[in-house]
């Protein structure tokens, strides 16, 4: 814990590259009195650096010469792209040099970097990916969103006890309601790996647990923590994201259809952009991949200056809050139930 | 195949019961010439049916005097509750006196009833739930939506392959892009179920296999139809209409939050309900329980009369066009890949 965190923040990362991560990182630093380590090709990071106000920024180069490609598989940007910016990025946490890495670059690479270079907390059998969506009411924790697919029944559990421990500390929820996503409300309901991890979820120590969750309720705001496999996490959160851009092109087509709708639409415009922003990833920032001795977050590719500043700020908190010790605590308290569950 | 099919529709299903499915059923057999069989308990159909205008409507009612309750499991309906509406009407499939079964019923009651009355198509492995959803193009096709859980990689492959049959026969597409869903576009993305019914699916007879689709596509219209397991299904398919109703609600609240907008939303007050229709599951109907000796299609507990409508033209539709016969031709073509991936 730290009171300045520093934050390795890959640089060449992400649709944008440097012209959109480097002042989404002056910025967070700026704001939010951080300590950036841009990590990346120097002269391309310095051409964005001379563009921006610096003031009360602080933030120093760290050179990373290899490139990655998004076709890439994860596995050999590890073993061979060892000058990779989010290689580099992770070894800097893992050498204490800094406390967390944010990257909107290649996700599959981010999470493999983190879990391989630096490595799990102890009891975290594999740390999740955990992406926070907008609903109704507050945003929920959904996780694993897509760093392990093929999970077993207490990978299911222990996704459980981060989310809770990340949803008290990061959103502030004093006792998160921490749901099993399934095709049922009743216990019972569900495929086998479902219906198991719902037993121990049931025994777990310290933990809201309000049961299963169907698809239905994810956004009504009902629960706040959403656990599932990395396949299905995966799928609901490119889904939504999905969902909720083709439902506003539909709108948009419907209201320039004609001249009351487009009147309609005019009046109603700051209303419109309100909605936006509701709905708006970029609000979110990133997915913390929980379980990490350190952190990593994982931004999407797309994301603007705004989602970088917003992500770095979460990993700030995350430092500042020691989030890492609460997370420690719980996979602890419920250590006996995983080991039992494994070894049946 | 028959010119005037003949529908057994559960008139004791759905929340509202008879009062909408007997209005959606006679209007349904006046629009297409369909003979319906209103099974359930007489007084109540036959109080129903005073209210309506018959002219035209050729149907009869077939008495069934057990009731079914929604917390019931589909196991003990199908074992204790002989005189069930939804067996009764399984029944008469069986035996030829009707050609499909529509429910708004037990969704679960009306899997297990259509699976172990009517039976499977020879070389079916496993009968698959079919959804339809909207997108920004045209409908997609999801399955299996919740029949199967704990699928193995040659059920993906015959959802697949039935999936292209409904497709093609009754959304009439001519040559459907049958996709599986996965977490990336590319071959070699996803669990181990996808990648083994990937490699299955890139072999079939007959088939526009474009490979993965992720979450996001869904809904761009890209694909016709979305293979995945039952688990997975009806995440997606609950999901869906979930943020769908969540979006309405948010839209709907910040156009009442103001003078201005709520004047845009009065003069966009059609294409609002335009657009609440394009994305209403009652156009839609009902989703089919594919691959049985016959046909069920169970439809929304929430249908209105004009869903049962759309549900049973749909059944009458698979009946005249004889959909089981190509479904059964591709099962049949692919029956040896099918053996080979079950042997392993």
């Amino acid at each position: 814990m730290r009171e300045n965190p520093v934050i390795a923040v890959d640089a060449m990362g992400g649709d944008f590259g440097p012209s959109v991560v480097v002042p989404g990182a002056i910025e967070a630093s700026r704001q939010h009195g951080l300590h950036i380590l841009l990590v990346g090709d120097t002269p391309k990071v310095e051409c964005e650096l001379e563009k921006l106000n610096l003031d009360n920024a602080h933030y120093e180069i760290v050179h990373a010469a290899d490139v990655v490609h998004m076709n890439e598989k994860p596995s050999d940007i590890l073993r061979r792209k060892k000058n990779a910016s989010i290689q580099v990025a992770c070894r800097l946490v893992r050498e204490s040099a800094a406390d967390g890495v944010v990257s909107a670059g290649h996700s599959g690479a981010t999470v493999a970097c983190g879990m391989f270079i630096m490595g799990r907390l102890p009891g975290v059998e594999r740390p999740a990916l955990s992406a926070l969506l907008p609903t109704e009411k507050n945003p929920v924790v959904v996780l694993d969103a897509g760093a392990n697919v093929d999970c077993r029944p207490y990978h299911l559990f222990q996704f459980g006890l981060m989310g809770d421990a990340f949803a008290r500390d990061l959103l502030g929820y004093s006792s998160p309601r921490v749901s099993l996503l399934s095709i049922g409300e009743e216990e019972g309901k569900g495929n086998s790996q479902v219906k198991e991890a719902y037993e121990l979820l049931k025994m777990a120590q310290n933990l809201n647990f309000v049961g299963n969750a169907e698809g239905r309720d994810i956004f009504g705001g009902e629960v706040d923590v959403v656990i599932c496999d990395g396949f299905v996490g995966n799928v609901v959160v490119k889904m939504s994201e999905g969902l909720a851009s083709s439902l506003m092109r539909m709108l948009k087509r419907i209201f320039t259809s004609g001249l009351l709708p487009a009147m309609g639409a005019m009046l109603a415009k700051n209303a419109f952009k309100k909605f936006a922003k509701t709905i708006d990833y970029a609000e979110y920032g990133g997915a913390p991949l929980l379980g990490l001795k350190g952190l990593a977050i994982v931004c999407h590719g797309r994301s603007n200056a705004l989602a970088m500043t917003n992500a770095i700020r979460m990993s700030g908190a995350f430092v500042r809050k020691d989030t890492n010790a609460r997370l420690a605590e719980t996979i602890l308290a419920n250590e006996e139930l995983t080991r039992f569950s494994r070894s049946v």
